[in-house]
């Protein structure tokens, strides 16, 4: 009988915005997986902690950050890790930040392993909502469109969606965020944003984006746009 | 001192999909709204029911389901039940279906009291990621575009979407689903969509969009469309 691997969001960051299953999952699992810096704590693993039973067996995923280079060798070497416990019978609960499939890296594992054996993913709370709950915002209206642009785009990919979107998400800001700001900015749509810095956590930051001094931003940030309205202020009837 | 009003998601409809806050909330709520049918079960209501506990005074917020007009009267008076509560110092929790900010009805409650009450957004699971997680899909790759297009709008805007887009999710499908699916076959896009009813549910369903024989769908459903792959393969590396 092989096992089960399981792909568990366990939300954006503060550790009662993880799922009962996800708390479940994670305390019966035989084993466990997560993306881990190359020294330092597991994001992912700091979240679940108290859920972490005694005696189980750990298997954490050095990811080294690379910005131009995708590591596919530390994907496969963990894959096959994970494989190996599977093919004995037990299963593998790997941690998500946020959701499995809202642009986590969890979408490699699964590339690698849902081929040859049974994978269940556990939806979490996703960074995106958890940014417009920080914000005290919605993310769209009613029949809005809503974009979600991933901050590594070029200038002319970003710059297109800012032009023809109504509300839009931008994730993935971090380094990118002096750039971002400034098609932001060309657009005349920086009254319409607000940045969100590590959501939920202690270090919750929600500001205004024309009002941040500093030209830089941590891993964990994101931009909200609603050209309908300005944050803070009622949606129109 | 005025109580709090708590906005509370309680995830896409597996109980098991609700987060620890969210459960902690609603057990020790002394009031509790929720959007519920002229007749019938609330469903929000049905998702919590295990967290709520005898003796907490219930506000169900009756929203007839009139498809053009948006009943304005029904959200006032119930804001208007709510601030009575929180002027007399009781907190409130308003339960929502998935996130409470991610397309959710209870933005029409926040901008009527969010002026004169405190109110805190808790997120909550969206059906967005709980239908990748049942698709068994990423909703979008690395640095993909993802592109959320409510089925209300008309031909043009969504057929403008779908072939600029390049990941989408058609959330409110439901009454135009046939519409919906007609415009995405004439985009040659029948191929890339995966349709999700009931995503968590026990009568949760998924299916290729060109394999469904009937032409109407349930209130609950949704279409993930990614031109970068057909659901089900893996993505190229």
């Amino acid at each position: 009988m092989s096992g089960t691997l399981y792909g568990v969001g366990v939300g954006p960051g503060d550790p009662e915005l993880m799922t009962l299953k996800s708390a479940r999952l994670i305390a019966n699992a035989p084993v466990i997986a997560y993306p881990a810096p190359e020294s330092g704590e597991s994001f992912a693993r700091s979240i679940a902690a108290a859920h972490i039973k005694q005696g189980t067996e750990e298997l954490p995923i050095e990811v080294p950050m690379l910005p131009d280079r995708f590591p596919h060798e530390v994907y496969e070497g963990a894959a096959n890790n994970i494989a190996r416990h599977l093919s004995a019978g037990r299963d593998v609960v790997v941690l998500c930040e946020g959701d499995p499939f809202f642009y986590g890296s969890f979408m490699y594992l699964y590339d690698l392993l849902a081929p040859k054996h049974t994978c269940v993913v556990v939806p979490g709370v996703s960074s995106l909502t958890a940014c417009a709950a920080a914000a005290g915002h919605p993310l769209a209206g009613r029949n809005s469109l809503l974009t979600i642009i991933p901050g590594p785009l070029d200038d002319a990919a970003i710059a297109n969606q800012l032009r023809s979107c109504e509300a839009a998400a931008i994730i993935k800001v971090g380094r990118h965020f002096g750039r971002v700001r400034k098609l932001i900015e060309a657009e005349g749509l920086t009254d319409s944003a607000i940045y969100v810095e590590r959501a939920t956590l202690e270090q919750e930051r929600v500001i205004p984006l024309g009002d941040i001094p500093e030209n830089r931003a941590p891993y964990f940030s994101m931009i909200l746009i609603d050209k309908g309205n300005r944050p803070g202020q009622a949606d129109p009837a």
